[in-house]
């Protein structure tokens, strides 16, 4: 039961920041084409944080679906996570807002950078609790996903200072990472369903 | 339980998008009848994008209740659905901002179509995973309505560029088609409960 | 399922709808006290919404815990009456900031109208897919309360035009009637749990 | 059931309540660094508010945890309770705008006082409803942390007018005692299930 409640809450927030995100994208003065050319920068970010809100409900479902029990620890660990993720449209907006410059897209790279170290923590509270033994710790293996994007996020920051695309293509080799299915997880929890 | 928190994230950005439309909707200055003229187009293109999203709620409910499992490959296509309908309020505003002006008219349009042919993409996820003797396969039958909308929008689009309100008309017999129950799936679903 | 569902996506647009209207009251220019003062009847004015939205949540609340199926009728009435809600946000908006004025307040009162004949619509539709002996059927009664309440709002609407704060007495009448328990349902059901 | 709703509801509020508090932190005018300064006092009265919203939700979700049944008296002490926290993006947003003065600091707090009285009112009520015997009344015992976070709130609001930054101490020093995790419950409560 806490468990479901921990998922309805977080549904709930990353729904509402996956929404509310495209409030930032204000409609364009004039009705022609060449009005939706300022946007453009926006709708990319937009879609670009989609894309990380959308991995990250992902992921969260699917360590919670491997997650036996949760406690205090797990419930506080869960809403650090959330409170970095709600910065997302923050400097989503930010970042669209100027075209890409050079300070709101290392801003947007520290936020992703504390979100995943957020996620982290969450997966070792949960490791903690469950043990070494466990279905969780099985399927969560060495983890390396979460340390690849870390490993890549640390750099991405300073290198918006030199070429914020650079840093861009940072962000978008983590997302690929992410949306490469995770078939270990999948298959173990298949096979142990089965 | 993923079906669960499928149906639970969904139900969060859908409940969320059909709402924050409304705040699209300025209060008019003044307080007179005739202040509330300038928001006219704004509230029909708010009538409009309300119907739309509670047809895809609609449908997606009566999809998911005949479905029995999801896999990876679903929760993508349903966000990759959820994306292009998070994009609605987007293109409500700037169709009533602009008194249905050809060029947001069309991008409405555009929006409405991704979104059908992203539905489409979730609906033949599911039939992969579920085989063609499934219930599922069965109700959905040869998605009739999805693939009617989709020939509609598609000359809707450049339609707009000609009157822009035959391009309405379009939206509107999209909307009706939809409206009318699909007795189909409900008869088929309350047959084997039964 | 289909009951649970229909649930949850109304208690996410009514939640949404209760949250969002607090965006209409902007943080005031200046730290002063007076400075509060132009937000006194937006304020008001929200008390008031979030008080019909919470009765229409309790209310439907109670309706859906004595109902037992749902249909493609039901959900549609359900929307239709969500859909009413979700202007509350926008008229709550117009009549704050324009100091009850007469036509903001006669507006308010329509959408409190249309949103209480939504909702006898709902119940009749679920009354005709119980039947008249049904613990719904008998726990409504004769819904005394809904007729009340729009025969109040009728006159409410055309005496916002002599003087506004008749209306404003006439939605608290409505408020209060609703806010007084309706022991019925609650004693019938838990009778029937028993 | 009843439960399940209420709870369900209340997630949705807080969830929305949680993240549209974000929506305040308008993206900087201007790309540097320096542009950031103006929205430190806003990113701190967001981070403070998100905390109160993330505990109050944690304490509900442990409250409910030990609650076997609801009635309409406990239904309107939680929307009483909703109504106070739902302000709370308001007053953030003013404290935040107007760089911590007396008057919205002030403000701030005799909303979360409102909000704490509000959690009291709950509190009995549920009490009333289980007795004096229920898990729920040993769990909760004579509920200290309530009654010293009251008391803490009504010197940290008269204070805002001597120094802001006291009563900034007094909400953090409330915060802190709530972040040190409630042994009790958690351990009757696992007691109790083992």
């Amino acid at each position: 039961m806490t468990k479901n409640r921990l998922e309805a809450f977080s549904d709930g927030v990353l729904a509402v920041i996956i929404t509310i995100m495209v409030l930032e994208m204000k409609p364009p003065q004039g009705a022609s084409l060449a009005a939706l050319r300022p946007v453009t920068p926006i709708f990319l970010s937009y879609v670009l944080s989609f894309v990380f809100i959308a991995i990250y409900w992902n992921n969260h479902h699917h360590l919670l679906h491997a997650v036996e029990r949760v406690n205090g620890a797990t419930l506080w660990a869960n809403l650090h996570l959330l409170f970095w993720l709600s910065l997302v449209p923050f400097t989503t907006a930010w970042m669209g807002d100027d075209h890409f410059a050079s300070c709101p897209v290392a801003l947007y790279g520290i936020v992703l950078l504390l979100a995943a170290i957020a996620y982290y923590i969450l997966v070792r509270t949960l490791l903690a609790l469950h043990g070494k033994a466990s279905t969780l710790a099985i399927s969560i293996g060495s983890d390396r996903k979460g340390k690849i994007s870390i490993a890549i996020y640390v750099p991405a920051i300073p290198l918006a200072f030199v070429r914020p695309w650079i840093s861009w293509i940072c962000f978008i080799a983590v997302a690929i990472i992410w949306l490469v299915p995770d078939r270990r997880i999948e298959s173990r929890i298949s096979r142990q369903d089965a």
